[in-house]
């Protein structure tokens, strides 16, 4: 698929926006059309012919059915966060940024619901419902800036994922914009759900390319009143992987279970700059476990258990965050891993996921073949969903062996994951960066199966266009 | 649609069917061809011209594949446990029956996951996966005879799913057979999964009509150690009904959360014949609350906020089942509830789903409909999801207010769901008898993507054809 499957913008196309949104649209200024032209991948830019900021639903639905007719690329944007440019408006057109839809409409306490417009930060709504006792548990590492519309995009994880599951879990309902400008109700505000095809879990990490979503109802849960945060060391990055899948068989379920091989830890330490944390030089993984709860002692025995596991894997001491501050400290070392490779280096994220007790041998083919490849090779993630982050790093690596070897290494990598039992993303999504990868996991037919599917939502490949695939 | 889409079966056919199959094949017989013409689904009966059994992903395969060719309507049966009729073969053609598809194939305890065939039976696999302390959640009420392929078909749930989800949250991947005869496993085996258009999720409760399930890989969890059951007597139902919502705003998940009315309890215990259960005149309802975990101090504590939430809502005096027995009297109660109003009427099943707080005004609703319209309704149903099961109750009723004015009680009783944020079915999906009801929760645009979906997977449409929708 190239540009000449589209239109490009004219002055008329620039009227007719204007006269849907008015003076929010933007069709000129480089710098403006760079800020809505990338995302948090890497660092790719492209440029839209125009930017569109629809304050309404009836706007959106206008927005895309102008689109739709004079078959104008449509990209919608939520915060822009994404590792998989997925936001990127790779064909130019328009780009439907959403960040005036950022309202929490609802929080019903009855049911243990909200209802949110799709651009609330994450974080932001996640504090607003705390104040409630309730919880919503979703939380990406970048909480404090990216969207609830695109963690729905992208069936987002983060640490609690492990407990609680991901966004998909938590989506209820969606009001979403069809490209001919049809306005639907995915299904209903319900727990269960058993009415037709379920339209609500298709969309949910469809990336912006079946539908664009305006209205989100979410499932609430109370909100547990304490958690206990342990950090335990490991000698062998492969024994603390091994840990990992032996305290869910022994019965306990941690709500956090997150895994930094040490490269990640003092590479985020030198980033954050102001954490106080010692790290032994024989150290060369570290998990960070959370449980929580509403009992404090049920959590004290559930983390003795645990440490009896981990010393059963020859981990070295254990740390218990015993104060508000040391556990914000330990998170933000966690947290703030990605943004340190990324300042450090020319790097590219892969999202690998396998069944949890194959992520020791994921870990260690993930090294093997960065020797053959002669690539390094960071990585932490959430070891209890088998979710393992690999940074790849350019380094000293020439440009040359970055863009012919890299995605041969890629592609080892994700036969791996395929050949474990796992898949090529387990949170960030296919985007652009994944996207040639994607015959691994699929048949040609499953792919087309897929394609029909987009077909059905939008026949003219007005949105996201050149997104998940071809 | 009419049998004119479809050619009737020749004895080319039988032959080819025989090639396939072998000896597991009946076309003649009518009291063989009528036990697979019926499930529990009221009294339909709908004759299949042929019923084939295979063994294998391969013959499944060879089947889809001659009935796609040869336009031969293909209706795949579990268990026939359902109760919307989505396994009737009411087009005629070949009925499918999985039952020979019974294995465990393999319960991967490091990963705490399994992998069946569709027609192992709900109950046999729950106590295979207790043996090693798992612990699979999803229990319909008629879990000693239902398959766990039909409990995909219809993302099936249960009492457990007020705490642990329904049957769409221990879905990890499917392998599926499309009527070309290609074989694809939809997903990955992993907890988190953001890689392309969700195809496991659409699967679950498309009642197969988009594939044939031929091989399910289920996430288990840790089995709790223990758990209570108290039974909470009402003089109000509709108090009952409210008493539910707060329990959980007080900030308890219970793990079952059951709701019967009066006649309910009556008819249950009357028709299990050996409960010996005293009720109160003056009691109008009874909520059956359960709490599991690992501390059985953690659960009294739980049931002592419970018991205040309930006296706040002036319930009588609460019995705790205090053995084992008493907990399987109790729950027999509760679980005969179905097949006692079965036993006693005609009858038409409603499965009726709300936001949990919603349901004091559902029930009164569905009492107020009845009245206008002169049916009696039995109700009973998983209260803390919101989901009411409505057993309307032929009677005394003649043959023509059945057939005609019932229709329109129940279209008003769906279109209260609906404007209660519910929709009009929590677990027992469209079928064959909630179809005509569709375009009640469905514009007819999104009926139409639907349908879409459906041609993407069925282009013949010989998959259990004149599901869901015609």
């Amino acid at each position: 698929m190239t540009n000449n499957n589209y239109n490009k913008l004219t002055s008329i196309n620039f009227e007719a926006f204007k006269n849907i949104v008015g003076e929010d649209f933007i069709s000129s200024g480089k710098e403006q059309l760079e800020k809505y032209g990338q995302d948090e991948t890497e660092d790719f830019i492209f440029l839209p012919e125009a930017v569109v900021k629809p304050q309404t639903v009836e706007q959106v639905s206008a927005i895309a059915k102008l689109c739709n007719e004079n078959r104008i690329p449509l990209t919608t944007r939520g915060a822009g966060t994404g590792l998989s440019g997925a936001a990127l408006p790779i064909m130019g057109g328009v780009l439907l940024s959403m960040e005036k839809f950022n309202k929490i409409l609802k929080i019903d306490e009855a049911n243990l619901q909200a209802t949110v417009e799709p651009c609330v930060i994450n974080y932001i709504f996640q504090e607003e419902v705390k104040k409630l006792g309730l919880f919503y548990p979703p939380d990406p590492a970048s909480w404090g800036s990216c969207s609830l519309g695109g963690n729905v995009a992208h069936s987002s994880g983060g640490p609690k994922a492990v407990k609680y599951g991901t966004t998909r879990d938590y989506v209820l309902n969606l009001e979403i914009v069809l490209p001919n400008g049809e306005v639907i109700w995915t299904g209903a505000n319900t727990l269960k759900y058993s009415t037709g095809y379920n339209l609500t879990h298709l969309m949910v990490g469809s990336e912006g390319t079946l539908g664009i979503i305006t209205k989100i109802v979410f499932k609430l849960i109370p909100l547990p009143k304490h958690d206990l945060l342990m950090l335990v060391p490991f000698k062998s990055a492969e024994q603390a992987c091994k840990a990992v899948g032996e305290v869910f068989r022994a019965g306990i379920t941690p709500s956090a279970m997150e895994f930094m091989e040490r490269d990640a830890i003092d590479w985020s330490i030198k980033y954050s700059g102001d954490v106080n944390f010692s790290i032994k030089p024989e150290w060369q993984a570290l998990l960070l476990v959370e449980v929580d709860g509403n009992d404090v002692d049920v959590l004290m025995k559930d983390c003795e258990r645990i440490g009896e596991v981990m010393q059963n894997n020859e981990c070295d001491e254990i740390l218990f965050a015993d104060s508000a501050e040391q556990k914000n400290a330990l998170w933000k070392i966690r947290r703030k891993v990605g943004e340190a490779v990324k300042s450090n280096s020319v790097y590219k994220e892969e999202d690998t996921v396998v069944p949890r007790a194959e992520l020791p041998r994921l870990l260690k083919g993930v090294k093997e073949i960065g020797k053959k490849y002669g690539f390094k090779s960071v990585c932490y993630g959430h070891a209890g969903d088998g979710n393992l982050h690999v940074n790849i790093i350019k380094g000293d690596l020439s440009d040359s062996v970055w863009e012919n070897d890299l995605p041969k290494g890629i592609t080892e990598i994700f036969e791996l994951c395929k050949a474990l039992g796992g898949t090529i993303s387990g949170e960030h999504g296919i985007g652009l960066v994944q996207k040639p990868y994607l015959p691994i996991v699929f048949s040609s037919y499953h792919l087309e199966v897929m394609r029909g599917i987009k077909k059905v939502f939008d026949p003219n490949s007005i949105l996201n266009p050149g997104k998940i695939f071809d």
